[in-house]
């Protein structure tokens, strides 16, 4: 059992933990980063490949408004290149295929087209009455939080092919059927973002842009500042409490500390014993805020081809193996990647497939979208977050109906000397990296306020 | 590092892992049950005092329809005696007081009686569409597993009287806010026990009768049959699988068996590690299915003096720190016990408060709603189960909106060695101890089947 002392101890090596774990350290505090991997980037993994280029397997996209990973790509020297978005997307509906361009495809059926942007306007009015410290508060929290994403679009979307298209592209941001996700919570993420243009859109939204080399490029010299303070493979089991500190454990580590900051999502937090056990209601968070499944594939081709069709790669089909696409090239454009990212039940579904099968399904439809060239990738590489144990799903951890106005108000707030931070703990860019940097820096702050030590330089 | 080698192994005593240890046992296997806590019984748990009388601080009540307990108690010589209802019960709305006889209190305004007793009818009536075994096979499964408890009740319940009481009632049965528990389930659960006439009901209903001697007097007995099978303070920390058979560990106890039968609330079950991870949707469905928050308090008097003002003890006060009160007294009438019990929000507000603060509170409400001599008890005894380490909560784990319809069909599947009890996974009396018991004998049932050897010869 190997004894280690530190001022603070942050578990779990994701960008939140990271983050925090950097700016205590940059503040002249000891630090100890506990993971349970074999790897940090928690739900970012980036996969660099023999000639250079990379694969995000997990989080990969930046846009405006997401200043913190800005600040740390600019404090470590890491460049951003626009995402591919020239040519026409496409949507795909009832087997057939509509091109278009912007985030509306107004070349499906005036009807629909006129609902789909009906929703969004409605979408943004309503995340503008919500208070994004404090969402359980917003005016009519307490009806939105009664009813599930489902149920708001059912009602909201007489247009099938848009209630389709909407149901897959909201829905899919939870990782979750629309079923499972509360109205309210979906509004409040979406607000945490900017509204509905943000979170759906891609150029000049959520997938505007990428850090050159992936978000390992941002993580890996995290990791070198932090140096040995980071200790992998150490699932953390216990976290106990006392007047002084607090003391962490895995199976053959044990850390002291003043605080605990911890960093993963909330699924995996509740797999941690506390002593004493939290506060009544953030042990009922821990077990009310599930992660998502889904999967994310990576088809490699010799060159972004679909880009001389005039396609930009984006392409979105309710209920297909291959759900959403979107060009996920490095910025030189070779090798051309096609992003395949499945969501929610399908990708459940897809998940109980054998490789093959799947491997089979998923480049039928891509063919069937991009022409016979599909067929033939040069590589193929899946990642299911589904299984991945110490992410217990992904994306980000949802919120079902009656949470947020129930157990909201524990997401952010200290259990004695025990800290969160994680995406799901930001009222900014909740749900995205950007939100877990702001939670890392927010926690850093947090700690080192209530000690009285000086507050991390860099933390504004 | 003890190391036992038994046939199969139980993992929690409360009814349902007390029933699948003891019919295994019954037909010849050898058996470990092991079990968290220093004591057994799960979610019942019976307080034996120096008179001889008894105090159930969980689960206490039976009724019509609840086969399998009555023949666990005959098995082992346990009478019942009926629940008191002699006399009047009480509504306190606004703080009036309405008394009433039978499960509608008629004296309230015709229009909230009128409103009430038309929400049992369609209640009833939807509970009829349910089919038992795959409530998300009902017709409008996917319509009722969008919307909670919350909307359905403002959606058909007009007259706010009704709709408080209600609401109080019914999310009650799950502990939580109306807001956090899907409609589905409602029916589901309303349906498992026969419609919302038993749930709601005292005679005739869920709490028609009770053992006499508690709970305590059932689970002892077989506790005893099991012998020393029976591990406690051995919270289980992992379960791995192979070809062959199933290891379950605590820190000190290693057991090999062929098979496990894991008999804990669901997010008590998502706090062991299993080796190799589980199928996705059971994972899912682990953090999906949360405890709630519930406070039971026994109120000790010399006699029941509330029975000669004509009262039968049953009390219901939305809001109020004595939300539902109920005659608990032996059945010699000797103490006299009323019952508190609070649930959900109420009870997790009221967790907060210190004890002597919360008694205060509690007696001026009885010696409101009963008189002066509710003032002065002879004692006073609290269970929070919401601060239990090894229930995570009360009474039954809930499913949120989308869960039953996405994931119920994890709920009793086995994944491969490890099977399910607990009385979540029981598709009759789904969430009382008479369906924790039928969990225990139909997964005694199937591991015995699966392996070839001889059914348990009581369990039919």
């Amino acid at each position: 059992m190997a004894d280690i002392e530190v001022d603070y101890c942050v578990v779990g090596a994701g960008f939140a933990g990271l983050t925090a774990a950097l700016r205590l350290k940059q503040a002249g505090q000891s630090v100890a980063l506990v993971e349970a991997r074999d790897r940090i980037g928690g739900r970012t993994s980036t996969e660099v490949r023999e000639d250079g280029s990379w694969i995000d397997r997990g989080g990969a996209w930046i846009g405006p408004g997401q200043d913190r990973i800005y600040a740390l790509m600019d404090e470590f020297g890491v460049k951003s290149y626009k995402q591919y978005t020239d040519g026409e997307a496409m949507m795909v509906v009832d087997g057939k295929q509509y091109r278009y361009k912007g985030t509306i495809p107004l070349t499906m059926s005036p009807w629909a087209a006129a609902n789909l942007g009906a929703v969004f306007v409605e979408l943004g009015e309503m995340c503008k009455t919500i208070p994004l410290d404090a969402p359980w508060e917003a005016k009519k929290a307490a009806k939105w939080d009664s009813i599930s994403l489902a149920k708001w679009l059912g009602d909201n979307t007489l247009s099938t092919p848009a209630h389709d298209l909407l149901e897959t592209a909201i829905a899919g941001c939870y990782t979750s059927a629309a079923s499972e996700v509360s109205m309210l919570f979906v509004l409040y993420q979406m607000a945490s973002g900017g509204g509905p243009s943000f979170v759906l859109g891609v150029k000049d939204a959520a997938e505007d842009a990428r850090p050159v080399g992936g978000m390992g490029a941002v993580y890996r010299p995290m990791a070198a500042e932090i140096g040995d303070a980071l200790h992998l493979s150490q699932p953390v089991r216990d976290i106990a409490q006392d007047g002084d500190g607090v003391t962490v454990r895995s199976a053959d580590l044990a850390v002291r500390a003043r605080r605990a900051i911890v960093a993963v999502p909330l699924a995996i937090a509740s797999q941690i014993v506390y002593e004493p056990l939290l506060p009544m209601d953030r042990s009922f968070l821990h077990q009310r805020m599930p992660s998502g499944a889904v999967m994310k594939i990576a088809v490699l081709y010799d060159e972004p081809f679909w880009r001389a069709a005039g396609l930009s790669g984006q392409s979105a089909a309710p209920d297909s193996p291959a759900t959403i696409t979107i060009d996920a090239s490095t910025d030189t454009g070779r090798p051309g990647v096609l992003c395949v990212i499945v969501e929610g039940p399908i990708a459940r579904k897809l998940g109980t497939l054998q490789e093959g099968e799947r491997r089979k399904a998923v480049l039928a439809e891509l063919t069937a979208r991009f022409g016979n060239k599909a067929a033939s990738p040069v590589d193929y590489i899946e990642q299911n977050w589904s299984i991945e144990r110490y992410s217990g799903g992904g994306m980000l951890s949802h919120a079902p109906t009656g949470v947020l106005t129930q157990f909201g108000r524990a997401l952010r707030k200290p259990c004695g000397r025990v800290h969160w931070a994680g995406t799901e703990s930001s009222a900014v860019m909740c749900g995205w990296v950007d939100g877990a940097i702001r939670s890392g820096e927010r926690a850093a702050r947090e700690v080192t306020e209530r000690d009285g030590v000086l507050s991390p330089a860099r933390a504004q």
